[in-house]
């Protein structure tokens, strides 16, 4: 059930909404928009009758909503959701460029990189300092150390930070220095995770799972957001198929039906579906064609030297020109890249 | 083993080599380019020594080739294969649009959407005769009937034709009446159609199978370039995954990545990949803006009604925006796309 | 619509109802049951009514028939069907094993290895004279001389011949020489073949496509079954997913849902599904114990020279065990196995 | 490298290996045999020479490792892993089952279950207080409460506990009161739990991930087991594919494959593997017949009223009939399933 409140409607009438759901030992959501806020009903299992609500001030209208994900979902909010970072809006007319390293290696790697990045006009900096490794025995990332030299990255250049979280502890860390929590793919079940970024007040980065379904994938969205955190960013990386040339098998199709369904941004990752820098650039340009928000890619000055995912780094020359071809597709689309060139 | 010719050798030089790889019991394959000519050796199942033909006059070099895929590798040819149909090039500067209905359903049906398409600038119609069903108690396509009105088509509207094959007996047909002969993805493992398509002089369009790999797609062009026909058009249209929310999930990486590999064009279907008009306008984006040569696109004057395939097929309105979008994903591209605004 | 006879209707009077069936332009098919017969209709696009038939002569019941598979559904018959070739019978009690190597490579190889299943009690022999192979220069089988030999072994033994058709061509020869043909993977959704040994007299082992679903697979039966050849042995075989540990990934499941849907035997491959003769074994015991009606299993006598499939071949030895196994196996499943021990 | 201890090694000496590992700054873990003592290292990126190692008293050989997976390897320890919870030992000659409820939902059904369980001979039970669930909305289990009816139900029947942990807070919360501590499907990337639990002087019930690869599914017992808790418990419960009919396609052949490779008990769990109790019967056969040291089975008495997956969970009758069935199979395989009958 999604409740509409009147262009006009007070902070009282709304106030009064949410003490009636809550008296209905329901949970209401209150879904600021541009024009109107609309407030939403969760924890119902089956349908909740309007006569609650309908005859109370500034109510316009009770929709049912019909789909396994409620607050996410377009019919609960038409608007694109847009998140603003100060120097960078995302899901808005700009398209949205995150470059960096797979992981933080060491102070010399991470500012070169960013430095050179940074100059490109680069406004989002990806670096990993907790890395989720399917061995025991390789390298972890350098933990808060990794999130120090970010934050340093940060002061020295203006780069905002996105960088991953993989349990609780890490959150509370990687939360206090980046300006983006990642999610990674790995950890897209992990719904005690989910819930906890849910509670923070930052953006989020969710990758979709191996084997996410659709429906799984903006379901675990709606475990943030349903914790009070509209700032969820979606995603798409590449899923397992029987396909082995690449890495992964990159869905483009997910991103015009997640933009049909849902008011979230949506952004793709070419370096990890691709597995390979070779196809990298085509993927992005290709990303940003089918109607993305952005792109996260990996560069690394020294790619044969990394510790982690060498082989899909672009050399710093290689992004240039996905830079340069990323703004001609956005021009056609109708959208921004506000890049050096 | 790949026998590269002087830029100057004559056929007699040419002939020369043939009949020694012929003597040692082997299958030349003359393969010409822009400015000289390879003649490609299979049969053999180890490695040949280049000791047999260096010191034949006009050779200038013996390499070996390392991959499974032979003729259709870029190991064996460099320049990219161009199928010339008179009004239309297919793998060159073009960007090549094929759009029509799934099936050929009546006289009027076909007419009506092939007048819309040529008045477009549409230039080759696809439209099937024999169609390939899940079920033996499905409509299996109007067979000669339907070749014979697409035969009518192109001598009212000068648009070429674009019909599938899908055994022995409907091929002759087909090529009787057709200027490309499409196989399907249900027949891309039919080894021994791929060998008899592989005699005709005609251009064929191999689409991908279901469950194919990279490997297996490009062995079963193989199999029609070893048989002396070159003019092979591949098509990407989306395989089988766990993920179910579309149709197919359409492989995007395979087209710069078989672009890498061989000389062949490819195209892409997102008709079929996607199975819901809804997102085929953003693959078909996406298609150009990875690098595809074109695209091959389900359009219907009344989907509503199609005997197959209705949802994905687009309303000639929806076919025109795609038209004026992939021109200007094809300019950025450094590519063209001569069609009617 | 499913028509169900009285126990002691007349052939004239299921003549009468196939007339009142082809005077609606639909298609009869005769189903013999034990005691008594049905005749199934096809070729209806929406529901039939009773009211044509259910006052006919003999005719006791008029059945909807609900499924997309009508013919090889359990609705329509639901005893199961046994595939009676003499000296075994496939789908009864009896366990069938058939057994050999993945190719005829000559008359020793083939001679060796027959008489060694033959002392063992084997009683259907597979080899395959025309292989569909992934590369065109791989080996593609002996062709007719193939199944000479195969034939040749069964005058001298006794046992009878499974071997693989690919096409029309090789169809009739195929047909002409074995006991059972065998449809392969790659061609289950080769529906012109499918209809052509629909009209053959004799029985037909089909197997499974590598990505088809359960409902295709069926559906496949089904194109067989309704031009006349109810004698269809179901073989699974693996499917393709991201599972790379095998060559293909065997679904079990598939086995007592199947029995569930159909009323025609099924039977795995467990070679082709492993890859490794190291788990064939065991899968094979998983096979009986989930209610297969038997297993498909490739023995060579020198695996190492095999020309194919060498790595998933059993050792004679290996079978031996193989055999005393299924044995105790087939004994709980309340079934039997009559194998030399 | 893996260090290979005299039979009659002293703990001075082995104390002394570790030391010279420690000093090389790499991990030693100490794998006790039955014979003998091994000890592996990891840690180091390279190869190690065994000159540090060779002239060590009490030293027999140095071995080095040379797969991915180290300490769950047979390369490392030859004798298969038992468990022994008093009562059952699991990896030993005995069949386990384990059987119950998908979740606890309340006093009356837990103890129902259990009471009827414990009456067949059951000697563990399942039933998960913390439910991964893909909808933030959906039941999430009973929590502390669900765990505190498990330790009542225990302390009355005699019967251990398995149980779900889902996070670090849950794990503290379900190692205090269960038996064997289960990781579930969705978290089997999660390498922070799984580290937590590898810290647990408790058995561990590891779930392969839904697209987990077998190398991926061994190194997440790695994570396990490098911690130094060997008491795993690997467990298949079907991988997603395009195979829609089932919940999941059960991936038999991971079974000997593992058993081959590690020397960790396996164990099926053919309801979620299925998703429809029609297959949970044959599916458990299967599963005993390709070689797992047991099953876990989801059972209720009223499945028609479960908060979760009622449609996989067995009636009491039918799983009395399981039991006698793998009863038989186990006999089979030479090994003992000492449940009443």
């Amino acid at each position: 059930m999604l409740i509409i409140m009147h262009v006009n409607s007070t902070e009282e009438q709304i106030e009064r909404v949410k003490q009636k759901i809550q008296k209905l030992t329901l949970t209401p959501h209150v879904i600021p928009g541009r024009l109107r806020c609309a407030i939403g009903i969760t924890g119902n299992s089956g349908p909740i009758s309007p006569d609650h609500f309908k005859n109370l001030p500034g109510v316009v209208q009770c929709l049912p909503v019909t789909k396994p994900y409620k607050l996410i979902s377009r019919e609960v909010r038409q608007e694109d959701t847009v998140i603003d970072l100060d120097s960078v809006r995302i899901g808005g007319k700009e398209i949205v460029i995150i470059a960096g390293p797979c992981s933080v290696e060491n102070e010399i790697q991470i500012f070169t990189i960013a430095e050179k990045l940074a100059k490109m006009g680069v406004k989002l900096l990806r670096g990993g300092a907790y890395k989720p490794r399917t061995s025991p025995y390789s390298f972890q990332g350098l933990g808060e150390k990794g999130l120090k030299l970010l934050a340093s990255v940060r002061d020295k250049t203006g780069i905002k930070i996105v960088s991953e979280a993989i349990d609780s502890e890490s959150l509370d860390m990687v939360a206090e220095y980046v300006d983006i929590v990642q999610i990674g793919a790995r950890n897209m079940y992990n719904y005690s995770l989910l819930k906890k970024v849910g509670q923070l007040n930052k953006p989020v980065l969710l990758k979709r799972g191996l084997s996410a379904t659709l429906e799984e994938f903006l379901m675990a969205a709606e475990y943030i957001v349903c914790q009070g955190n509209f700032q969820v960013i979606l995603c798409e990386r590449g899923i397992r198929t029987f396909s082995d040339y690449s890495r992964n098998t990159l869905d483009m199709n997910v991103v015009p039906t997640i933009k049909q369904i849902s008011h979230l941004p949506i952004i793709v990752d070419p370096s990890h579906a691709s597995g390979d820098r070779k196809t990298v650039l085509p993927l992005a340009r290709g990303a940003i064609a089918v109607g993305a928000d952005g792109v996260i890619v990996e560069v690394h000055h020294e790619p044969e030297n990394a510790l982690s995912d060498g082989a899909q780094s672009l050399y710093p020359m290689q992004f240039k020109q996905l830079l340069i071809q990323l703004n001609q597709i956005a021009s056609i689309m109708n959208r921004e890249c506000s890049l050096q060139r």
